[in-house]
């Protein structure tokens, strides 16, 4: 039995430290300002997912380590943009960017942080075959994810969502950045095609089961458990796997009634009476179980791989991603 | 005689086709935003440069099409994140993209942009070790541009800006760009370490004789060439080669004025005033002059590539720079 969370803590330790490294005696404004968020905590989990994949494919871990940190940049970029995109005030309990400095400087640390994050591969100590390989899965990886930013923008607009779109969607926004970290993972270790592809589909399907339970979460999920009052998302009107499928199947009054919650300012009475009507044809139950569908999905990718501790740690890895808040 | 002009729309032709290829037949509104800034014109001097650099070294122009397209790509999300950090209006005579559409798909757009530009280069069909080093010079650069950016905005804040700062600062934030096509061009031509310096120096100079000279040209220039006001930018406060010399020659009340006017809201006889100081200790003629030095240093860079076509359109690149408003 593997204890998760020490491996977790483990890699991060390294990881952590690469981080320090890489803004330590910069004398220069921007980049005390592109270390806010990277030194500020949070788990690491898509270095982690890289080097855990090299390790399962026979690689040394410590070479997926770059690959890692330049996508870590890259999720902290996203953070950066994204808070200023929803205008937030805080991000792992510090002030976000552009509240600490203005909306200019966080729009070019951002950028900052996607540029460094290049530049890393490039000065990477791999075959130049190799980096050209990492260049496209995570240029490609920030264009996805790009891509589902603005579907989600335009789903805030409409309530006409099917559930394919919507899967698609957090694919992109989610999920994509793990498939990278885990793609990379496998080219680093000299994978092959087939085994690269496994990896990927089984981060891609990882991702979509924690986007889908994280939904469930913020509607069932325990108060205490996590940093944010349950039915959130219903009073902001997200659209969500439960949202969609509720949309689907119910009728009438019901319906519209539904939507006018999501579209207002809704009361604490008003967020129980959207639960009964998500309740009604089953849609909470429906997201979870299509949840553990993904994560079984995802298992069955890594089927392939010779039993060895890095296997054991990437099958904790979906139970965690899914069971995080329970 | 070569007819400058009609070089850079011979090549213009070939870049814009590219670029409509790009764009075409994407079924998504994100792409359709994507193009709403490299379609809208514009002489793609980047990838221009990157050519012609090329073709002086014997290399075939062509082969300097994708890294001048990803440059030109990386030149666009820079004016759509610039145009939100000043919050302008306009860009080549169409609303900017944050005013077309919003603030978070205008940050979205840019990040997408800045995407495509690398997952080009990944997609090269060129040697993956050349692919490498451009990567490099390209990440480089937009790090280089998000330091020079940092740097502008710290420098509204403060009149004590020493010379060699301050050319630090528009080395950064303008000439990196087109250093790295320069220096690119020269890399798919498979010229040595000592030509692609040399390259990427002519380029540095002009791209610093080119700012200075520009804000020489806000000042001096014609109205009716320019788009501009002649004296917005003392209007505007900014930091131009021109005050910095003033304020470090100038003394006491003298000094106190400009400073004052550059502060202030100025009445069209202050932008007046604020030239009589500008012209006291020869600011203004100095700054013209320091623009020619660079025009000139580009120029030396350049003396060793051997006579032909290429070599004329460099260095009719370099006039055209600093004198295209005259």
């Amino acid at each position: 039995m593997i204890d998760f969370m020490s491996e977790v803590k483990k890699r991060k330790k390294v990881i952590d430290s690469k981080l320090e490294d890489l803004f330590k005696d910069k004398d220069h404004l921007l980049w005390e300002n592109m270390a806010w968020y990277p030194l500020a905590g949070g788990k690491k989990l898509r270095p982690f997912l890289g080097m855990v994949v090299c390790g399962a494919l026979d690689g040394e871990e410590e070479d997926a380590l770059i690959p890692g940190l330049s996508i870590e940049l890259i999720h902290n970029f996203t953070l950066v943009h994204d808070d200023i995109m929803d205008d937030d005030d805080l991000r792992r309990g510090r002030k976000t960017l552009h509240k600490k400095e203005s909306l200019p400087t966080a729009i070019n640390v951002g950028d900052a942080l996607f540029a460094l994050a290049f530049r890393m591969i490039s000065e990477m100590d791999e075959k130049p075959i190799k980096i050209k390989r990492i260049l496209f899965e995570i240029s490609n990886a920030v264009l996805k994810i790009a891509e589902g930013q603005e579907e989600d923008m335009c789903f805030e607009k409409t309530f006409d969502i099917t559930e394919d779109e919507f899967i698609d969607m957090i694919d992109k926004k989610t999920s994509y950045l793990f498939q990278a970290a885990a793609r990379c993972g496998a080219i680093v270790a000299n994978a092959s095609e087939e085994q690269i592809e496994h990896m990927g589909e089984y981060a891609r399907n990882m991702g979509i089961a924690f986007q889908v339970q994280d939904d469930y979460l913020d509607l069932m999920g325990d108060e205490t458990g996590l940093g944010k009052p349950v039915g959130s998302d219903i009073r902001a009107g997200k659209r969500t796997m439960m949202v969609i499928h509720a949309l689907q199947n119910l009728e009438g009054q019901d319906k519209e009634r539904l939507i006018e919650i999501l579209e207002g300012k809704c009361t604490k009475a008003e967020v129980k009476e959207a639960i009964r009507l998500l309740q009604k044809n089953d849609s909470i139950g429906y997201s979870r179980r299509l949840a553990e569908q993904y994560a079984h999905k995802a298992k069955e990718q890594i089927e392939f791989l010779k039993d060895n501790e890095q296997k054991r740690i990437l099958i904790a890895l979906v139970d965690f991603m899914i069971e995080r808040a329970k």
